[in-house]
């Protein structure tokens, strides 16, 4: 490829929206344009990085016997009502009608498609287990695209879906999935990645795995044990909560005047208390309903609303100040407070055994201090509604958790039989008995995997591609050009390269050094090989490599081997 | 791969609506299965040779310097506004709204995002010429889908648009394309492919070919001269229609009587006379408009719907019976009859000269003989409308046409500057003077290739892949797979196939010879090898391609290299 042909403009000033280093840096370089919010064109660059991330993912999948399939972008509503995601799923799925009237959707997601292909096809155990997968665009209507192309609308996924007979069988194929987005995120030169078990949320099903890319930028939070192998996603992580000494808290109960301060940070420093001495409250509204859920958890922690979802079996939202029915805001207490047809209470383990605690006194400009739980509370029921923190221990091993950001580039799931029953799906078994399999599906985000990797290798001098997804191997770079020994060289070099199989970008510009070199940076090409008079003289050329800062002069007839040894 | 575990289910039954044979064989095989009226889902078989078709147009067009992109299938209303063809486009193109109420469309072709991509990322005339192009899922909500895989809503298509400073540029890069398409279907095998000249219809500009795959399936209609090199698409094809023969028609004009005969066959029964000496009427509507086209030809000839509609600058829709205004239908005659603000009359160039014509009287149950155009008629205007058929001549050769059917597998167009001027693309030229780039678009169905080489090949038996696109190169056939030797070699001969590259699906059912080799043919694998206890005491295998009718002992030492000449 000649880069004075390649349909992208380079670009110094970061695009005014851009708020992270891969979506900055993809626009920079041209690789990518937005065509509407979370809506992407690619250009030959980044489909490239793309064509070698999904050929790896290809790979690995074919490694476990997956057999690649393509099921359709947009899909009848009778298939989704077969499994009710036609109704039970939001915004984010796009309905419309054909010209006849028929009501379609686009699929954001494939287990219908996959069952349907599956039903007819595969009619006895001896056929399982087996693994169907597809690398296909998917939308979905997110509400908040952002981040470039770390959360879209429009996206390439691979989504493979496997059948069993047995729970045992789907446990240890899912073992090889896992594995093999191991190898995965190991070739396509993604680190830090690591696997936490997660909240299997719309897709049903029980037990599932992230696949998490640590990053500052993430928007999931994890929660990870760095003595013991724990890790899991913020929604299910559990916690040790350090407990309250209560050891000087023989008090009783008596009103104080707290005023104004409503939040607990404030009551406690109007009482001159830690808040840990405080029982907090928070208020959410059910969705779809008048009802309330009063939650009160210690002053020091947060509510975890995934849980809390889980406990009450609803969704919630949190209450606005304006939904308040008969509860004094910023002043709720346990005390006095009753379940009623609009109102759910729920307590959190963090109160147990607590004394010597304040509490809102359900009425303006007061709270209740030296309460103690056993004694004044009279509570039954205490459930985990707790959101872990930094500051709390591993539930399995006791030593400290730590809560880091990350984003989501692969997950896992084991989705049982949820959709095998609603769209019955039978195989015969063993015994000539006909019974639901049992499924496992698994996802990966091709473009979010790029994007993450720009943000992970990228640095203050552009981006920086593992070879092994480089959009070119090599970038060619001759000093010169317009010098024809030089030109000459140049393009018996490039033909070199293209027959030994070294993918080769040439700048054939005739600009300087410096705007040659900045932007073989810019575009993170792994290998940069430099060609000059004065290099020609000596018949050697420069070779540096984007992740060394020091470039090597090597004799010309070592250039092939020397890329072949890096390509490895 | 194990044939046991292949998703897909082999039936002999012909499903009930498939009436042509790529459609029956394809889901007779378990390669397809229908998700809605011309949406399919892709087994492994069938994505297998989708993906070698994508591969081998890849190759071609990165020979012609393309630059692979990905452009996406959801677009923004205002997108399609900047070309007009958000309102141009009549039902085949999706629109719906996003979750904010944004209007979208779905995808039928790109070069609304070809240039949105293009014109920020390409500035000066040095970029040019280039090409951007994509493989991707686009829809289409086609009235009548229909064939299996011939013509369907959703379907993956290889769309490329290239750039060029002058009309000169691109006419020579749409040879380079012309010439790629001609390797392309030489490479995945789909022979009886020719280029037509064709009508550029929604797409703008004015040069542009079909590739068109010779078939009785085919709805297209292709004129062919069999002696020079004249080739075009029925809606622009030309002919030379036979003259009359005037020579004892110097006949005065009278009234006759035909009672009930409407139809010129009825009437030149009635009247004793060929079709050639009758002058037929054929009444159009046209579309939004309450007008009505009268057009006069000779009475063994067809209009031409694509011609009179480009003559006339109108979309036409056949008149009935009860739309007819003042015009006794079934006894039009052009004696008498006007234009008027509701009616445009147009005279095709057959009529030139004709005498002892019949034409319709303008009242019931009757009509005139004798008339002579040039006499009676005085027309001041003739045109080109005639659908040219069988009997006419090569208007370059003058040598016998033939009409073929056809199915379209590739178009290329010269677009002109109909979205660079409409988008406003501009590039610097060599002056410093911003002009619109032209363009050419060219595309190609993957899926109408794969059911095209289906049709043309397959045979009474089922299926049969070229070996560029065969989904598997091999089908290893142990008859006794239950015989522990016979298995150990199955699988040392499998591990083989492998390693050197041989893609190979394994029947390792225990079912019968018979099934076996039904089920190879079935599913048209190249080559089969058989391994039985027989051969293996001679350490010999046996060896058939599917082309074949006799298959082959070898030595089993020669059946890598043996296998390997054959894929060449």
């Amino acid at each position: 490829m000649y880069l004075s042909k390649l349909v992208g403009a380079r670009t110094k000033e970061n695009p005014a929206d851009a708020v992270i280093k891969s979506h900055a840096l993809l626009m920079r370089t041209g690789f990518i344009k937005a065509v509407a919010g979370g809506i992407w064109s690619f250009g030959m660059a980044a489909q490239r990085i793309a064509l070698k991330i999904e050929q790896i993912i290809r790979e690995e999948m074919n490694r476990i016997d997956g057999q690649e399939c393509s099921f359709p972008v947009v899909m009848p509503k009778e298939l989704w009502d077969e499994s009710g995601r036609y109704s039970s799923i939001g915004d984010e799925l796009i309905r419309f009608t054909d010209r006849t009237g028929h009501s379609l959707v686009l699929g954001m997601t494939h287990e219908e498609a996959a069952v349907h292909f599956a039903r007819d096809n595969i009619t006895s155990y001896v056929q399982l287990p087996c693994m169907i997968y597809q690398i296909q665009t998917k939308f979905r209507d997110e509400a908040r695209s952002r981040g470039g192309l770390i959360r879209v609308r429009e996206f390439v996924m691979k989504d493979a879906y496997s059948f069993h007979l047995t729970q045992d069988d789907l446990e240890e194929y899912y073992e090889k999935v896992f594995d093999a987005y191991v190898r995965i995120f190991k070739r396509i030169g993604l680190d830090n990645v690591i696997a936490v078990k997660s909240d299997s949320g719309m897709m049903g099903g029980k037990i599932s795995h992230e696949f998490m890319f640590l990053s500052d930028i993430g928007e999931d939070k994890l929660v990870i044990c760095s003595h013991c192998d724990y890790k899991a996603n913020m929604e299910v992580a559990e916690g040790i909560i350090t407990p309250n000494d209560n050891s000087c808290d023989n008090q009783t109960m008596r009103e104080v005047f707290t005023g104004s301060a409503k939040e607990i940070s404030e009551v406690a420093e109007f009482l001159k208390i830690t808040s840990v001495k405080t029982i907090k409250a928070v208020v959410y509204n059910i969705k779809s309903s008048t009802k309330q859920v009063v939650c009160f958890l210690r002053g020091d922690l947060e509510v975890n609303e995934a849980k809390l979802k889980k406990i009450i079996k609803c969704d919630v939202v949190p209450a606005s100040l304006s939904d308040s029915l008969d509860i004094v805001a910023g002043n709720i207490g346990p005390l006095g407070l009753s379940e009623s047809a609009n109102r759910v209470i729920v307590y959190d383990n963090s109160l147990r055994g607590c004394s010597g605690m304040v509490i809102g006194a359900n009425k303006p400009d007061y709270h209740i201090s030296g309460v103690s739980v056993n004694r004044d509370l009279k509570i039954s029921n205490f459930v985990d509604i707790t959101k872990v923190n930094d500051g709390m221990r591993c539930s399995v091993c006791g030593k400290p958790l730590t809560v880091k950001n990350g984003i989501e580039v692969g997950n896992i799931f084991q989705l049982g039989t949820k959709y095998t029953t609603s769209m019955n799906m039978k195989v015969l078994n063993k015994n000539g008995v006909l019974v639901n399999p049992i499924m496992g599906c698994y996802g990966i985000g091709v473009g979010r995997a790029l994007a993450s990797v720009a943000e992970d290798k990228s640095d203050e001098k552009g981006l920086n591609w593992p070879i092994s997804i480089a959009p070119w191997d090599v970038y060619l770079c001759p000093l010169r050009y317009d010098n024809e020994d030089v030109k000459d060289l140049t393009h018996q070099i490039y033909d070199e390269f293209v027959k030994a199989g070294i993918e080769t970008i040439l700048d054939d510009r005739s600009v300087s050094p410096g705007v040659k070199f900045t932007d073989s940076e810019l575009m993170g090409i792994p290998i940069r090989v430099v060609l000059s008079p004065k290099l020609l003289a000596t018949d050697s050329v420069e070779i540096k490599l984007r992740n060394h800062a020091q470039s090597e002069i090597i004799p010309r007839k070592d250039i092939i081997q020397t890329i072949l040894n890096i390509k490895g």
